[in-house]
């Protein structure tokens, strides 16, 4: 493998490899990048074996070949290259010469054998909006779980489902049991790989984030074995779906209670996160406590006092007194659109339901604290 | 203690206090505040012992007293106030109410009393050129070892000195054994405090760096007992001198050999950056090799590969092969100024002098490491 590259092509591709790649490994192949130069192009892939990103792009090549280097290694002597042309050398012995003007670096490769096998894409995709499958990230991704011992929870339950009018929606729901948060949004034609319901795990859906950040339209998305390939361009990310039943969520989900509590949605953030600064540093418990007269959220930390907002709501109940996680109420009431929140509460141990004022498609749930 | 003052106002004085509070002290009080209320102003110390900060500003009182309270708690309660007036209540209970609109705050306030006691200002100051000073330090403070174990090099070295014609300069020297940084400028008058020579701690120096680093023209500047204390507006900082002797930095000076070899100064960091990241982990060792050739600068890691650099040089003496810790030698040219760096290399082993083409007022001297 010879070829050069222009170092502003290169450098951008290495940079976003990075987030896919193991920092350290059992295994250590997968601190590599693979490179593979062919045809007028280099091809740079990172995997963590369930999620991997291809990348490709035009360079000069005096002969095709290819190899894995350290990663980050690689990265790093890339970006600091004085500019201009990169040029990359696979020696006999197995190093990989990268030169730029009179800078020379060896770097140790791999044997391209030995990279582990990545996901070939299938021949059809799918145009899906770019700008609806952000929002409804952003809606539910912060509510997946992270501990992998419920793996099934450490993800977005994504499906197509048809309103009673029988126009396809897409739902997507995520829950680490403690909150849940779905989101539905009408779409165009049948979204197929999300026909029977799949679990996209938080890491793939991330770089999935990242990679349609700046998508105008539309992108390419299509399913095959087990996996979700997303194409942007001439980079194609493959994301393993994660091997469970997700569960019946829907019977998390209370039912609209008819009186409801009203809070500027602004406000109570901002309330919220102060009140949270003296709330106990493990539970992060918050009180909220509502009445005809308005809203009052307090906490108390043993070790640095305690804290007390009143807010003005709109509530017609008999008064409530409810005690939540604020880390958690607080991500929920973020996702939230519009102007007001919209509570549903049973009584104090019942999930609570949240609803953003502007936003009919949206809900979550958040589950409350025992406190005495 | 009953006061209200501007949130605006209170904010930045409470950041500002941070950076001298103990992080988790051995003395808990360390991690409070002072704050004392009295004749319409506001003033907020703290301190680690070591190095004092207080900080005064206008505001409406209704008692005078004054409290202790933790400073990064307050900091972190009063920034995210909603704005406009924050109103404090030292209770008889000894908690502080910390209130704005809506929100209210306690938290534990400890006796005034049982703060550590506050250095006190002399009554004369001397006006300081901060440019000047700023210079100085940027030239020299990086040099200063943190090591505690040998206290009289964790400090800048300060002492004013005639030169030939008997005019006075301001010396500054640095040094943690490997190397060492000297900055010397013209002053007009004497600057009495540095006359006999002290040794300024670093975490005081880096305060005193940001205290000055807005200041146009001059700042105060007195020393008593001890202590060097700074006045810049209504914020005064004490500084405990080094109580030890500072080493006997001339003999590290090695005299300037006549044989000299100069890099573009840009191109070597750049340069010296790339190598770095191929040099060993643990000694960051880089060798430089010059000839009437050129330079070449080298590195090698035994997990990661190696670098090799070409540089153009000017240099008229026998090749040199010499080894440097390439965060060491960059840090020093760093602080030099001009285009071009001279080095002074009498032997591979000796200590190599250093000099920016722009400034014969300032000296680096880095030693290099033996190899085989």
């Amino acid at each position: 493998m010879i070829l050069t590259i222009p170092q502003d092509a290169f450098t951008p591709l290495l940079a976003k490899a990075q987030s896919v790649l193991e920092r350290k490994s059992t295994r250590p192949i997968l601190e590599n990048i693979l490179l593979e130069a062919f045809e007028g192009s280099l091809r740079v892939s990172s995997t963590d074996l369930r999620v991997s990103l291809c990348q490709q792009t035009a360079c000069t090549i005096q002969q095709a070949g290819s190899v894995a280097v350290p990663g980050r290694k690689l990265h790093e002597i890339v970006r600091e290259m004085p500019g201009g042309q990169v040029r990359l050398e696979l020696k006999e012995n197995g190093w990989l010469t990268v030169s730029s003007g009179k800078s020379v670096f060896h770097i140790p490769g791999v044997d391209a054998e030995e990279y582990p096998g990545l996901p070939t894409a299938p021949e059809s995709f799918l145009g899906v909006d770019a700008a609806l499958f952000r929002t409804m990230l952003d809606k539910t991704l912060f509510a997946a779980a992270s501990d992998e011992s419920r793996i099934y929870l450490c993800g977005v339950y994504v499906k197509t489902v048809q309103d009673e009018a029988g126009n396809s929606q897409l739902r997507m729901v995520a829950t680490d049991g403690h909150r849940l948060s779905l989101s539905e949004q009408d779409v165009k034609g049948d979204l197929d790989p999300f026909a029977e319901g799949v679990i996209l795990p938080k890491k793939g859906l991330s770089e999935l984030r990242s990679l349609i950040d700046s998508s105008e339209n539309t992108f390419d998305l299509a399913a095959a074995e087990g996996r979700v390939y997303v194409r942007v361009g001439k980079t194609l990310l493959s994301i393993t779906l994660i091997d469970a039943s997700f569960p019946n969520y829907q019977q998390v989900i209370p039912p609209e209670v008819e009186i409801k509590l009203y809070i500027e949605r602004e406000l109570l953030v901002d309330a919220l996160r102060r009140v949270s600064l003296l709330s106990d540093q493990e539970t992060h418990t918050v009180i909220m406590e509502s009445s005809g007269e308005g809203t009052v959220l307090s906490s108390t930390n043993s070790q640095f006092g305690d804290a007390r907002e009143e807010l003005d709501s709109e509530f017609a109940g008999k008064p409530l007194r409810v005690a939540f996680n604020a880390v958690y109420l607080l991500e929920a009431i973020r996702s939230l659109s519009g102007n007001r929140v919209a509570f549903s509460i049973g009584d104090s141990l019942a999930p609570c339901l949240l609803r953003g004022s502007d936003d009919p498609h949206h809900l979550c749930v958040v589950m409350p604290m025992r406190i005495d």
